[in-house]
Protein backbone atom coordinates (compact mmCIF):
# COMPACT_ATOMS: atom_id res chain seq x y z
CA UNK A 1 0.00 0.00 0.00
CA UNK A 2 1.57 2.66 -1.10
CA UNK A 3 1.57 5.58 1.72
CA UNK A 4 -0.48 8.50 2.41
CA UNK A 5 -2.97 6.68 0.08
CA UNK A 6 -6.39 6.58 1.31
CA UNK A 7 -8.28 2.86 2.07
CA UNK A 8 -11.73 2.34 -0.83
CA UNK A 9 -14.71 1.91 0.06
CA UNK A 10 -16.81 1.21 -3.19
CA UNK A 11 -21.12 1.63 -2.76
CA UNK A 12 -23.82 0.14 -5.48
CA UNK A 13 -26.66 1.44 -6.85
CA UNK A 14 -30.05 -0.16 -6.98
CA UNK A 15 -30.63 -3.72 -7.38
CA UNK A 16 -26.62 -4.43 -7.37
CA UNK A 17 -24.55 -5.90 -4.28
CA UNK A 18 -20.85 -5.63 -3.61
CA UNK A 19 -20.07 -8.34 -6.53
CA UNK A 20 -20.37 -5.87 -9.13
CA UNK A 21 -17.25 -4.40 -8.27
CA UNK A 22 -15.25 -7.69 -7.92
CA UNK A 23 -12.81 -6.62 -10.97
CA UNK A 24 -12.34 -3.08 -9.92
CA UNK A 25 -11.49 -4.66 -6.53
CA UNK A 26 -9.08 -7.28 -7.57
CA UNK A 27 -7.22 -4.59 -9.80
CA UNK A 28 -7.17 -1.84 -6.84
CA UNK A 29 -5.54 -4.58 -4.56
CA UNK A 30 -3.29 -5.97 -6.70
CA UNK A 31 -2.08 -2.36 -7.02
CA UNK A 32 -1.35 -3.07 -2.89
CA UNK A 33 -4.16 -0.44 -1.94
CA UNK A 34 -6.47 -1.16 0.45
CA UNK A 35 -10.42 -1.39 -0.91
CA UNK A 36 -13.31 -2.85 0.37
CA UNK A 37 -17.17 -3.61 -1.09
CA UNK A 38 -20.35 -3.06 0.53
CA UNK A 39 -23.53 -3.83 0.32
CA UNK A 40 -26.28 -1.07 0.91
CA UNK A 41 -29.05 -1.13 2.92
CA UNK A 42 -31.76 -3.70 1.20
CA UNK A 43 -29.23 -5.28 -0.81
CA UNK A 44 -27.19 -8.19 -1.16
CA UNK A 45 -27.09 -10.12 1.94
CA UNK A 46 -29.10 -7.16 3.02
CA UNK A 47 -31.94 -7.99 0.63
CA UNK A 48 -35.24 -9.45 0.98
CA UNK A 49 -37.35 -10.90 -1.68
CA UNK A 50 -41.10 -11.11 -2.30
CA UNK A 51 -42.48 -14.50 -1.39
CA UNK A 52 -44.64 -14.38 -4.79
CA UNK A 53 -41.27 -14.75 -6.74
CA UNK A 54 -41.45 -18.82 -4.54
CA UNK A 55 -44.55 -19.11 -5.62
CA UNK A 56 -45.66 -21.04 -8.83
CA UNK A 57 -47.04 -20.65 -11.21
CA UNK A 58 -45.54 -17.27 -12.18
CA UNK A 59 -48.55 -14.31 -11.00
CA UNK A 60 -48.35 -11.37 -12.66
CA UNK A 61 -51.19 -9.92 -10.09
CA UNK A 62 -48.96 -10.58 -7.04
CA UNK A 63 -45.83 -9.19 -8.44
CA UNK A 64 -47.49 -5.82 -9.54
CA UNK A 65 -49.20 -5.81 -5.78
CA UNK A 66 -47.25 -7.53 -3.07
CA UNK A 67 -45.87 -4.98 -0.57
CA UNK A 68 -41.90 -5.45 -0.37
CA UNK A 69 -40.26 -6.84 2.56
CA UNK A 70 -37.75 -3.95 1.97
CA UNK A 71 -40.56 -1.15 2.00
CA UNK A 72 -39.04 -0.18 5.77
CA UNK A 73 -35.50 1.08 4.43
CA UNK A 74 -35.56 4.73 4.16
CA UNK A 75 -32.77 6.94 3.49
CA UNK A 76 -32.02 7.35 6.97
CA UNK A 77 -30.82 3.58 7.44
CA UNK A 78 -28.71 3.45 4.87
CA UNK A 79 -27.12 6.64 5.54
CA UNK A 80 -26.51 4.93 8.64
CA UNK A 81 -25.31 2.00 7.61
CA UNK A 82 -22.83 3.27 4.87
CA UNK A 83 -21.73 5.59 7.90
CA UNK A 84 -20.78 2.63 9.98
CA UNK A 85 -19.46 0.53 6.88
CA UNK A 86 -17.11 3.94 6.76
CA UNK A 87 -15.99 3.63 10.02
CA UNK A 88 -15.05 0.23 9.87
CA UNK A 89 -12.81 0.61 7.13
CA UNK A 90 -10.96 3.86 8.26
CA UNK A 91 -10.79 3.03 12.09
CA UNK A 92 -11.83 6.42 12.34
CA UNK A 93 -9.81 7.87 9.78
CA UNK A 94 -10.92 9.22 6.51
CA UNK A 95 -11.87 7.07 3.30
CA UNK A 96 -12.49 7.96 -0.03
CA UNK A 97 -16.02 6.23 -1.11
CA UNK A 98 -17.42 5.65 -4.59
CA UNK A 99 -20.70 5.32 -4.80
CA UNK A 100 -22.83 4.22 -8.23
CA UNK A 101 -26.08 5.27 -9.14
CA UNK A 102 -28.34 5.60 -6.25
CA UNK A 103 -25.65 4.82 -3.90
CA UNK A 104 -24.76 8.13 -5.13
CA UNK A 105 -28.06 9.57 -2.81
CA UNK A 106 -26.51 7.30 0.31
CA UNK A 107 -23.12 8.51 0.01
CA UNK A 108 -24.57 12.59 -0.10
CA UNK A 109 -26.24 11.66 3.50
CA UNK A 110 -23.55 9.80 5.00
CA UNK A 111 -21.28 12.92 3.98
CA UNK A 112 -23.45 15.63 4.99
CA UNK A 113 -23.48 13.57 8.66
CA UNK A 114 -20.00 12.74 9.06
CA UNK A 115 -17.47 14.82 6.84
CA UNK A 116 -14.53 13.94 9.23
CA UNK A 117 -15.06 10.34 8.07
CA UNK A 118 -15.01 10.94 3.97
CA UNK A 119 -11.54 12.56 2.24
CA UNK A 120 -13.22 11.96 -1.24
CA UNK A 121 -16.27 11.51 -2.20
CA UNK A 122 -16.89 9.94 -5.71
CA UNK A 123 -19.97 9.95 -7.58
CA UNK A 124 -19.95 7.67 -10.61
CA UNK A 125 -22.90 8.50 -12.70
CA UNK A 126 -24.34 8.77 -9.20
CA UNK A 127 -27.41 10.56 -7.98
CA UNK A 128 -25.75 13.61 -6.39
CA UNK A 129 -28.98 15.44 -5.05
CA UNK A 130 -29.10 18.87 -4.39
CA UNK A 131 -29.71 19.99 -0.75
CA UNK A 132 -33.62 19.13 0.35
CA UNK A 133 -33.94 17.33 -3.28
CA UNK A 134 -35.17 13.77 -2.96
CA UNK A 135 -33.56 11.61 -5.72
CA UNK A 136 -36.76 10.77 -6.99
CA UNK A 137 -37.36 13.83 -8.14
CA UNK A 138 -34.18 13.54 -10.57
CA UNK A 139 -35.08 10.56 -11.49
CA UNK A 140 -37.98 11.52 -13.52
CA UNK A 141 -36.50 15.27 -14.90
CA UNK A 142 -36.62 16.30 -18.47
CA UNK A 143 -32.60 15.53 -18.29
CA UNK A 144 -33.56 11.57 -17.87
CA UNK A 145 -35.49 11.42 -20.84
CA UNK A 146 -35.45 8.14 -22.33
CA UNK A 147 -33.69 6.61 -18.94
CA UNK A 148 -35.32 2.10 -19.38
CA UNK A 149 -35.73 1.69 -15.91
CA UNK A 150 -38.83 3.18 -15.45
CA UNK A 151 -40.32 1.38 -18.60
CA UNK A 152 -38.97 -2.22 -16.97
CA UNK A 153 -40.53 -1.20 -13.42
CA UNK A 154 -43.20 -3.88 -12.75
CA UNK A 155 -44.99 -2.97 -9.96
CA UNK A 156 -46.36 0.68 -8.33
CA UNK A 157 -43.55 1.86 -6.33
CA UNK A 158 -45.77 3.86 -3.41
CA UNK A 159 -47.96 1.17 -3.12
CA UNK A 160 -45.13 -1.38 -2.92
CA UNK A 161 -42.57 0.41 -1.18
CA UNK A 162 -39.91 -0.63 -3.64
CA UNK A 163 -38.64 -0.43 -7.11
CA UNK A 164 -39.64 -3.85 -8.41
CA UNK A 165 -37.95 -5.87 -11.58
CA UNK A 166 -38.89 -8.64 -12.93
CA UNK A 167 -35.73 -10.39 -13.02
CA UNK A 168 -37.03 -14.03 -14.16
CA UNK A 169 -39.26 -12.75 -17.22
CA UNK A 170 -39.86 -14.74 -19.92
CA UNK A 171 -40.32 -11.65 -22.27
CA UNK A 172 -37.11 -11.83 -24.62
CA UNK A 173 -37.99 -7.92 -25.27
CA UNK A 174 -38.17 -6.94 -21.75
CA UNK A 175 -35.00 -9.07 -20.78
CA UNK A 176 -32.89 -7.20 -23.44
CA UNK A 177 -34.51 -3.95 -22.11
CA UNK A 178 -32.56 -5.12 -18.56
CA UNK A 179 -29.36 -5.49 -20.06
CA UNK A 180 -29.95 -1.93 -22.25
CA UNK A 181 -31.00 -0.06 -19.23
CA UNK A 182 -27.58 -1.68 -17.12
CA UNK A 183 -25.31 -2.96 -19.32
CA UNK A 184 -25.18 -2.04 -22.69
CA UNK A 185 -21.25 -2.37 -23.38
CA UNK A 186 -21.10 -5.35 -20.97
CA UNK A 187 -20.20 -8.66 -22.38
CA UNK A 188 -23.73 -10.86 -22.78
CA UNK A 189 -22.79 -13.37 -20.60
CA UNK A 190 -21.38 -11.71 -18.25
CA UNK A 191 -24.65 -8.82 -18.37
CA UNK A 192 -26.70 -11.90 -17.77
CA UNK A 193 -24.42 -13.25 -14.92
CA UNK A 194 -25.37 -9.54 -13.55
CA UNK A 195 -29.00 -9.54 -13.81
CA UNK A 196 -28.83 -13.14 -11.69
CA UNK A 197 -27.34 -11.46 -9.08
CA UNK A 198 -29.41 -8.43 -8.73
CA UNK A 199 -32.30 -8.01 -6.21
CA UNK A 200 -35.65 -7.55 -7.57
CA UNK A 201 -36.78 -5.03 -4.69
CA UNK A 202 -34.68 -1.60 -4.16
CA UNK A 203 -36.41 0.05 -1.78
CA UNK A 204 -38.36 3.28 -2.54
CA UNK A 205 -37.66 4.79 0.76
CA UNK A 206 -33.25 5.76 0.00
CA UNK A 207 -35.17 7.59 -3.55
CA UNK A 208 -37.67 9.71 -1.39
CA UNK A 209 -35.32 10.87 1.09
CA UNK A 210 -33.77 13.92 1.42
CA UNK A 211 -30.64 15.47 3.07
CA UNK A 212 -29.89 19.07 3.82
CA UNK A 213 -26.14 19.81 3.34
CA UNK A 214 -24.13 22.61 4.75
CA UNK A 215 -20.73 24.28 3.89
CA UNK A 216 -19.09 22.82 6.49
CA UNK A 217 -20.85 19.33 5.72
CA UNK A 218 -21.29 17.84 2.40
CA UNK A 219 -20.37 21.01 0.63
CA UNK A 220 -16.74 21.22 1.53
CA UNK A 221 -16.11 17.35 0.99
CA UNK A 222 -13.76 17.51 -2.26
CA UNK A 223 -15.51 15.32 -4.75
CA UNK A 224 -15.61 13.74 -8.31
CA UNK A 225 -18.07 13.09 -10.45
CA UNK A 226 -17.47 10.38 -13.22
CA UNK A 227 -20.06 10.82 -16.45
CA UNK A 228 -21.29 7.64 -18.68
CA UNK A 229 -21.74 9.01 -22.21
CA UNK A 230 -24.11 6.01 -23.04
CA UNK A 231 -25.64 5.64 -19.51
CA UNK A 232 -29.09 4.54 -20.48
CA UNK A 233 -30.28 4.78 -16.64
CA UNK A 234 -28.73 7.91 -15.24
CA UNK A 235 -28.81 9.72 -18.65
CA UNK A 236 -25.87 12.20 -19.16
CA UNK A 237 -27.82 15.22 -19.07
CA UNK A 238 -28.90 14.42 -15.86
CA UNK A 239 -25.17 13.75 -14.83
CA UNK A 240 -24.41 17.17 -16.05
CA UNK A 241 -27.57 18.52 -13.90
CA UNK A 242 -26.50 17.00 -10.97
CA UNK A 243 -22.68 19.14 -11.24
CA UNK A 244 -24.02 22.05 -12.21
CA UNK A 245 -26.41 21.61 -9.50
CA UNK A 246 -23.46 20.98 -6.86
CA UNK A 247 -21.36 23.99 -7.83
CA UNK A 248 -24.25 26.00 -8.22
CA UNK A 249 -24.71 25.61 -4.93
CA UNK A 250 -20.74 25.30 -3.42
CA UNK A 251 -19.05 27.05 -6.24
CA UNK A 252 -15.90 27.72 -3.63
CA UNK A 253 -15.75 23.74 -4.21
CA UNK A 254 -16.45 22.83 -7.43
CA UNK A 255 -16.85 19.07 -9.05
CA UNK A 256 -14.03 17.44 -10.66
CA UNK A 257 -15.46 16.07 -13.80
CA UNK A 258 -13.47 12.80 -15.09
CA UNK A 259 -15.36 11.27 -18.57
CA UNK A 260 -15.89 7.32 -19.57
CA UNK A 261 -17.52 6.64 -22.81
CA UNK A 262 -19.57 3.47 -21.21
CA UNK A 263 -22.68 2.61 -20.36
CA UNK A 264 -24.36 2.51 -17.04
CA UNK A 265 -21.90 0.18 -15.97
CA UNK A 266 -18.34 0.69 -16.31
CA UNK A 267 -17.15 -1.17 -13.80
CA UNK A 268 -18.27 -4.26 -15.64
CA UNK A 269 -17.21 -2.92 -18.87
CA UNK A 270 -13.96 -1.35 -18.11
CA UNK A 271 -13.03 -2.42 -15.02
CA UNK A 272 -9.54 -1.53 -15.28
CA UNK A 273 -10.09 1.88 -16.74
CA UNK A 274 -12.44 2.47 -13.60
CA UNK A 275 -9.95 0.93 -11.18
CA UNK A 276 -7.02 3.18 -12.68
CA UNK A 277 -9.10 6.18 -12.14
CA UNK A 278 -10.01 5.47 -9.05
CA UNK A 279 -6.36 4.81 -8.24
CA UNK A 280 -5.57 8.23 -8.98
CA UNK A 281 -7.70 9.99 -6.29
CA UNK A 282 -6.28 10.40 -2.95
CA UNK B 1 -1.18 -3.26 7.25
CA UNK B 2 1.02 -5.06 9.69
CA UNK B 3 4.42 -5.93 8.34
CA UNK B 4 5.19 -8.86 6.94
CA UNK B 5 1.62 -10.31 6.79
CA UNK B 6 0.61 -11.62 3.59
CA UNK B 7 -2.59 -10.59 1.55
CA UNK B 8 -5.74 -13.11 1.52
CA UNK B 9 -7.74 -14.50 -1.08
CA UNK B 10 -10.92 -15.90 -0.65
CA UNK B 11 -12.56 -18.36 -2.52
CA UNK B 12 -15.72 -19.61 -2.61
CA UNK B 13 -17.71 -22.93 -2.58
CA UNK B 14 -19.88 -24.58 -5.23
CA UNK B 15 -23.24 -22.17 -6.05
CA UNK B 16 -21.36 -19.00 -3.85
CA UNK B 17 -19.56 -16.41 -5.32
CA UNK B 18 -17.39 -13.55 -3.51
CA UNK B 19 -20.45 -11.91 -2.05
CA UNK B 20 -20.78 -14.18 0.73
CA UNK B 21 -17.24 -13.44 2.56
CA UNK B 22 -18.41 -9.67 2.67
CA UNK B 23 -18.45 -9.51 6.67
CA UNK B 24 -15.14 -11.24 7.18
CA UNK B 25 -13.60 -8.87 4.57
CA UNK B 26 -14.76 -5.70 6.02
CA UNK B 27 -13.74 -7.20 9.20
CA UNK B 28 -10.22 -8.38 7.95
CA UNK B 29 -9.95 -4.70 5.87
CA UNK B 30 -11.15 -3.22 9.02
CA UNK B 31 -7.86 -4.35 10.57
CA UNK B 32 -5.99 -2.95 8.16
CA UNK B 33 -5.15 -6.58 5.94
CA UNK B 34 -5.57 -6.54 2.05
CA UNK B 35 -8.33 -9.11 1.70
CA UNK B 36 -10.35 -9.84 -1.58
CA UNK B 37 -13.02 -12.03 -2.30
CA UNK B 38 -13.11 -13.72 -6.15
CA UNK B 39 -14.89 -16.03 -8.00
CA UNK B 40 -14.42 -19.10 -8.89
CA UNK B 41 -14.62 -20.25 -12.57
CA UNK B 42 -18.48 -20.69 -13.41
CA UNK B 43 -19.69 -19.07 -9.95
CA UNK B 44 -20.94 -15.07 -9.62
CA UNK B 45 -20.04 -13.24 -12.53
CA UNK B 46 -19.16 -16.13 -14.38
CA UNK B 47 -22.04 -18.11 -13.56
CA UNK B 48 -24.34 -18.98 -16.68
CA UNK B 49 -27.83 -20.20 -16.01
CA UNK B 50 -29.83 -22.36 -18.30
CA UNK B 51 -32.67 -20.84 -19.82
CA UNK B 52 -35.38 -22.80 -18.46
CA UNK B 53 -35.45 -21.02 -15.22
CA UNK B 54 -36.37 -17.80 -17.59
CA UNK B 55 -39.27 -19.70 -19.17
CA UNK B 56 -42.43 -19.77 -17.95
CA UNK B 57 -44.69 -21.54 -16.52
CA UNK B 58 -41.87 -23.65 -14.70
CA UNK B 59 -41.17 -26.85 -15.84
CA UNK B 60 -39.63 -29.47 -13.73
CA UNK B 61 -38.57 -31.58 -16.69
CA UNK B 62 -36.77 -29.02 -18.23
CA UNK B 63 -34.90 -28.18 -15.19
CA UNK B 64 -34.01 -31.47 -14.83
CA UNK B 65 -33.14 -32.19 -18.43
CA UNK B 66 -31.78 -28.90 -20.03
CA UNK B 67 -27.50 -28.96 -20.39
CA UNK B 68 -26.17 -26.93 -18.07
CA UNK B 69 -24.47 -23.44 -19.62
CA UNK B 70 -21.29 -24.31 -17.59
CA UNK B 71 -20.98 -28.39 -18.77
CA UNK B 72 -17.88 -26.89 -20.15
CA UNK B 73 -15.96 -25.82 -16.45
CA UNK B 74 -13.41 -28.13 -15.25
CA UNK B 75 -10.87 -28.65 -12.45
CA UNK B 76 -8.17 -27.24 -15.51
CA UNK B 77 -9.86 -23.95 -15.48
CA UNK B 78 -10.93 -23.64 -12.38
CA UNK B 79 -7.44 -24.23 -11.26
CA UNK B 80 -5.99 -21.94 -14.31
CA UNK B 81 -8.36 -18.97 -13.13
CA UNK B 82 -7.62 -19.46 -9.18
CA UNK B 83 -3.75 -18.93 -10.40
CA UNK B 84 -4.42 -15.64 -11.95
CA UNK B 85 -6.38 -14.44 -9.43
CA UNK B 86 -4.28 -15.23 -6.67
CA UNK B 87 -1.34 -13.94 -9.03
CA UNK B 88 -2.71 -10.65 -9.32
CA UNK B 89 -3.48 -10.26 -5.93
CA UNK B 90 0.10 -11.35 -5.06
CA UNK B 91 2.17 -9.44 -7.76
CA UNK B 92 4.21 -12.29 -8.04
CA UNK B 93 4.55 -12.85 -4.01
CA UNK B 94 2.89 -15.41 -2.05
CA UNK B 95 -0.52 -15.01 -0.80
CA UNK B 96 -2.59 -16.51 1.97
CA UNK B 97 -5.25 -18.45 -0.22
CA UNK B 98 -8.66 -19.44 2.30
CA UNK B 99 -11.42 -21.75 0.42
CA UNK B 100 -14.76 -22.93 1.71
CA UNK B 101 -16.39 -25.78 0.51
CA UNK B 102 -15.58 -27.46 -2.96
CA UNK B 103 -13.62 -24.26 -2.96
CA UNK B 104 -10.77 -26.90 -1.66
CA UNK B 105 -11.00 -28.47 -4.47
CA UNK B 106 -9.82 -25.87 -6.48
CA UNK B 107 -7.43 -24.16 -4.17
CA UNK B 108 -5.74 -27.94 -3.98
CA UNK B 109 -4.72 -27.39 -7.64
CA UNK B 110 -3.88 -24.14 -7.55
CA UNK B 111 -1.36 -25.03 -4.85
CA UNK B 112 0.14 -27.97 -6.57
CA UNK B 113 0.85 -25.87 -10.00
CA UNK B 114 2.07 -23.05 -8.07
CA UNK B 115 3.29 -23.69 -4.51
CA UNK B 116 5.47 -20.54 -4.46
CA UNK B 117 2.34 -18.21 -4.73
CA UNK B 118 0.67 -19.76 -1.79
CA UNK B 119 1.89 -18.89 1.57
CA UNK B 120 -0.29 -20.88 3.38
CA UNK B 121 -3.78 -22.85 2.57
CA UNK B 122 -6.44 -22.64 4.49
CA UNK B 123 -9.72 -25.31 4.29
CA UNK B 124 -12.79 -23.75 5.65
CA UNK B 125 -15.05 -27.24 5.98
CA UNK B 126 -13.82 -27.39 2.51
CA UNK B 127 -12.84 -29.97 0.25
CA UNK B 128 -9.23 -31.40 0.71
CA UNK B 129 -8.30 -34.44 -1.58
CA UNK B 130 -6.08 -36.93 -1.60
CA UNK B 131 -3.35 -37.37 -4.90
CA UNK B 132 -5.24 -38.82 -7.57
CA UNK B 133 -8.51 -38.61 -5.79
CA UNK B 134 -11.51 -36.43 -7.69
CA UNK B 135 -13.56 -34.36 -5.04
CA UNK B 136 -17.03 -36.17 -6.28
CA UNK B 137 -15.18 -39.46 -4.61
CA UNK B 138 -15.38 -37.83 -1.01
CA UNK B 139 -18.83 -36.17 -1.21
CA UNK B 140 -20.32 -40.05 -1.85
CA UNK B 141 -18.05 -42.02 1.03
CA UNK B 142 -19.83 -43.07 4.12
CA UNK B 143 -18.09 -40.53 6.25
CA UNK B 144 -20.34 -37.81 4.15
CA UNK B 145 -23.83 -39.56 5.62
CA UNK B 146 -26.41 -37.34 6.19
CA UNK B 147 -25.60 -34.76 4.43
CA UNK B 148 -28.38 -32.42 2.44
CA UNK B 149 -27.12 -31.47 -0.89
CA UNK B 150 -27.46 -34.93 -2.40
CA UNK B 151 -30.93 -34.78 -2.13
CA UNK B 152 -31.68 -31.33 -2.92
CA UNK B 153 -30.05 -32.17 -6.74
CA UNK B 154 -32.79 -31.55 -9.22
CA UNK B 155 -30.80 -33.07 -11.95
CA UNK B 156 -28.76 -35.94 -12.78
CA UNK B 157 -25.32 -34.25 -12.89
CA UNK B 158 -23.76 -36.70 -15.36
CA UNK B 159 -26.56 -35.72 -17.57
CA UNK B 160 -26.50 -32.14 -17.64
CA UNK B 161 -23.00 -31.35 -16.59
CA UNK B 162 -23.75 -29.31 -13.24
CA UNK B 163 -25.18 -29.99 -9.85
CA UNK B 164 -28.48 -28.23 -10.05
CA UNK B 165 -30.19 -26.77 -7.28
CA UNK B 166 -33.65 -25.27 -7.77
CA UNK B 167 -33.53 -22.10 -5.97
CA UNK B 168 -36.63 -20.10 -6.94
CA UNK B 169 -38.92 -23.50 -5.81
CA UNK B 170 -42.41 -23.24 -3.96
CA UNK B 171 -42.29 -26.00 -2.13
CA UNK B 172 -41.31 -25.08 1.34
CA UNK B 173 -39.98 -28.23 2.67
CA UNK B 174 -37.34 -28.15 -0.07
CA UNK B 175 -36.29 -24.31 0.44
CA UNK B 176 -35.81 -25.30 4.32
CA UNK B 177 -34.28 -28.03 3.15
CA UNK B 178 -31.35 -25.56 1.22
CA UNK B 179 -31.19 -23.45 4.57
CA UNK B 180 -30.24 -26.76 6.88
CA UNK B 181 -28.17 -27.66 4.43
CA UNK B 182 -26.13 -24.67 4.10
CA UNK B 183 -27.40 -21.85 6.51
CA UNK B 184 -28.22 -23.96 9.42
CA UNK B 185 -27.05 -21.49 12.46
CA UNK B 186 -27.53 -18.22 10.15
CA UNK B 187 -30.26 -15.77 10.79
CA UNK B 188 -33.06 -16.70 8.65
CA UNK B 189 -33.31 -13.33 6.24
CA UNK B 190 -29.53 -13.54 5.89
CA UNK B 191 -29.93 -17.38 4.99
CA UNK B 192 -33.01 -16.27 2.39
CA UNK B 193 -30.80 -13.53 0.81
CA UNK B 194 -27.84 -16.19 0.77
CA UNK B 195 -29.91 -18.28 -1.46
CA UNK B 196 -31.31 -15.51 -3.64
CA UNK B 197 -28.02 -14.57 -4.36
CA UNK B 198 -26.51 -18.62 -5.26
CA UNK B 199 -26.24 -19.64 -9.20
CA UNK B 200 -28.03 -22.69 -9.59
CA UNK B 201 -25.57 -24.69 -11.36
CA UNK B 202 -22.24 -25.95 -10.40
CA UNK B 203 -20.36 -27.23 -12.92
CA UNK B 204 -19.56 -30.70 -12.08
CA UNK B 205 -16.47 -30.78 -13.91
CA UNK B 206 -14.36 -29.19 -10.71
CA UNK B 207 -15.54 -32.07 -8.86
CA UNK B 208 -14.79 -34.70 -11.46
CA UNK B 209 -11.17 -33.51 -11.62
CA UNK B 210 -8.48 -34.74 -9.71
CA UNK B 211 -4.56 -33.53 -8.83
CA UNK B 212 -1.48 -35.39 -8.72
CA UNK B 213 -0.02 -34.08 -5.39
CA UNK B 214 3.86 -33.77 -4.70
CA UNK B 215 6.12 -33.50 -1.94
CA UNK B 216 7.59 -30.51 -3.26
CA UNK B 217 3.99 -28.97 -4.51
CA UNK B 218 0.89 -29.34 -2.38
CA UNK B 219 2.70 -31.57 0.28
CA UNK B 220 5.12 -28.84 1.11
CA UNK B 221 2.61 -25.63 1.62
CA UNK B 222 1.71 -24.86 5.10
CA UNK B 223 -2.13 -25.99 5.23
CA UNK B 224 -4.69 -25.08 8.34
CA UNK B 225 -8.21 -26.93 8.44
CA UNK B 226 -10.81 -25.36 10.10
CA UNK B 227 -13.40 -27.84 11.27
CA UNK B 228 -17.47 -26.39 11.62
CA UNK B 229 -18.99 -29.15 14.19
CA UNK B 230 -22.53 -28.47 12.04
CA UNK B 231 -21.98 -28.74 9.03
CA UNK B 232 -24.40 -30.48 7.20
CA UNK B 233 -22.52 -30.13 3.93
CA UNK B 234 -19.45 -31.74 4.67
CA UNK B 235 -20.11 -34.23 7.36
CA UNK B 236 -17.89 -33.66 10.13
CA UNK B 237 -16.83 -37.04 9.67
CA UNK B 238 -15.85 -36.31 6.34
CA UNK B 239 -13.74 -33.24 7.22
CA UNK B 240 -11.79 -35.51 9.70
CA UNK B 241 -10.87 -37.79 6.90
CA UNK B 242 -9.57 -35.21 4.72
CA UNK B 243 -7.06 -34.26 7.28
CA UNK B 244 -6.32 -38.04 8.18
CA UNK B 245 -5.31 -38.71 4.44
CA UNK B 246 -3.59 -35.51 4.20
CA UNK B 247 -1.44 -36.36 7.04
CA UNK B 248 -1.08 -39.93 5.95
CA UNK B 249 0.56 -39.10 3.07
CA UNK B 250 2.21 -35.97 4.03
CA UNK B 251 3.42 -36.96 7.93
CA UNK B 252 6.45 -34.42 8.02
CA UNK B 253 3.93 -31.29 7.29
CA UNK B 254 0.72 -32.02 9.35
CA UNK B 255 -2.30 -30.26 9.13
CA UNK B 256 -3.30 -27.02 11.97
CA UNK B 257 -6.70 -27.64 13.00
CA UNK B 258 -8.79 -24.70 14.59
CA UNK B 259 -12.54 -25.97 15.36
CA UNK B 260 -15.71 -24.04 14.68
CA UNK B 261 -19.06 -24.90 16.59
CA UNK B 262 -20.40 -23.59 12.99
CA UNK B 263 -22.88 -24.86 10.27
CA UNK B 264 -21.01 -25.32 6.87
CA UNK B 265 -21.50 -21.10 6.58
CA UNK B 266 -19.51 -19.80 9.40
CA UNK B 267 -18.54 -16.71 7.12
CA UNK B 268 -22.34 -15.51 7.88
CA UNK B 269 -23.06 -16.87 11.56
CA UNK B 270 -19.96 -16.13 13.18
CA UNK B 271 -18.03 -13.69 10.77
CA UNK B 272 -15.92 -11.79 13.66
CA UNK B 273 -14.64 -15.61 14.72
CA UNK B 274 -13.94 -16.58 11.08
CA UNK B 275 -11.99 -12.85 10.71
CA UNK B 276 -10.54 -13.35 13.87
CA UNK B 277 -8.88 -16.91 12.99
CA UNK B 278 -7.41 -16.00 9.52
CA UNK B 279 -5.83 -12.87 10.78
CA UNK B 280 -3.61 -14.72 13.31
CA UNK B 281 -2.44 -16.54 10.14
CA UNK B 282 0.94 -15.63 8.06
Amino acid sequence: MSAGSTSLLFVHGYWHGSWCWNEVIAQVAGAGRLALAVDMAGHGLRARRPECLTRRPYDSEALATEVSPVADVDLDQAGDLLISQIRQLGRGGPVTVVAHSMGGTVLTRAVQQAPELVAHAVYLTAFMPASGVPAIAYAQMPENAGELVAPSVRADPAAIGAVRLDLASDDVGYRQQLRDAFFGDVAPAVADAAIGLLTPDAPVGIALGATTLTHDGWGSTPRTYVTCARDMTVRPALQQKFIADADAAFPDNPTSVIALDSSHSPFLSMPGQVADLVAKLD
